[in-house]
């Protein structure tokens, strides 16, 4: 039986993990996509190869893109990553995390190869429940994005459609981790961390941090990932 | 008085470069952006780079993105470009010289930066009329691109929106040429062909020389291109 192909976004963090996992899981043959983006840890990148290799993915590319040229955000520029936010303070405010247009930049790669390989599936782990607070995690981004998508390509107008699939929108971290725990994921591979130490250490106080740590927590399994 | 600043993007042809000269006179403050996407021409990113200068465009960057990783073009792959099209049987048909998601990456990239900027006005120089049929250089694109970034990024969501500006959708290439013209734009500074010789003389014969050949018939001015 052919199975049908999808482009899977992985960044090598516990949500796009999942996301994989839960592609394969659907049946999909999964085609994976990284980025290097200037980001100020490649232990990131390090992760999504290690979570590829674990997951027995065949075909995967990592596309240079210098974000970082631009500029904006602590996640590509010198400026400190902000440390044990207050939740509910959080909860309010676009973060300076925040790198612009980057799930943009992102779904139109996957867009275009998935149009080239003739694939009709994107997968994005956004999630917008325990997330950071970025607009371009929330579902009416990822809705018109998908129309916008329709539109932009030949695959599209001739009538064959893609479909963005966020099978995380609606889950909080530790269902994200249930989930990707019933699939046997090894979250080990995986690594969150916004400011990790030059050895690769998580530092345990950014947001990324603090929403795994909360994550494993409430599901009561370890989080196996090593702190400074 | 302070001018707005604008993102234009600038591909070195007739169409985006005559898009550079209207937002300046608009009142624009131009900051352009260009790529190097492994086109096979090189020398249109060096007719970009002309263009910028003889405008007295201060603020540019060149973007280097590798569509050419995930293929599926003429422009970008080792696939011949077609010559001598008939015009009837091009205006139905996505010819192979259409780059998947192109304009949607370019876009993504210009919201990016404009962002950073705190730039709302975006220029793209697609026109719907003696165009090439690509998907992404219709109105209803545009419209989706802008409604979607307005989505994504955390100017859009605060209130600041972002607006994609087009104006030369609903021209002809001959108004195109005019307009420019009256601006006092070198058109021998611009490249529009698909196909170049190694020494950049124009093929004369793709769809982009078609149309440009066309266009200056009609205006009545002399193409200023070094044709083979």
């Amino acid at each position: 039986m052919s199975q049908k192909k999808a482009v899977v976004l992985l960044s090598g963090g516990i949500d796009s993990a999942t996301t994989l996992a839960i592609a394969i899981d659907m049946g999909f043959t999964p085609y994976v996509m990284t980025f290097r983006y200037g980001q100020r840890h490649l232990v990131e990148v390090e992760a999504a190869e290690k979570v590829t290799k674990s997951l027995g993915v065949k075909d995967s590319i990592c596309v240079d893109i210098d974000l970082g040229s631009f500029g904006g955000s602590a996640l590509t520029d010198a400026i400190d990553v902000p440390k044990d936010r207050n939740e509910d303070v959080a909860a309010d405010e676009i973060p300076i995390t925040y790198v612009p247009a980057r799930n943009t930049i992102f779904l139109s790669y996957a867009l275009g190869w998935a149009e080239v390989l003739k694939a009709y599936d994107i997968f994005i782990g956004v999630t917008a429940v325990d997330y950071s607070g970025y607009p371009d995690c929330r579902p009416e981004f990822i809705e018109a994005f998908q129309s916008m998508a329709n539109l932009a390509t030949k695959e599209g107008v001739e009538g064959r459609p893609f479909t963005i699939h966020t099978p995380l929108i609606t889950l909080t971290k530790s269902e994200i981790i249930s989930k990707g725990n019933a699939l046997n994921l090894d979250y080990a591979l995986t690594h969150s961390c916004y400011d990790p130490s030059e050895t690769g250490l998580a530092c345990g106080h950014c947001d990324s941090c603090i929403h795994r740590i909360k994550g494993f927590a409430e599901v009561g399994i370890p989080d196996p990932t090593k702190y400074i």
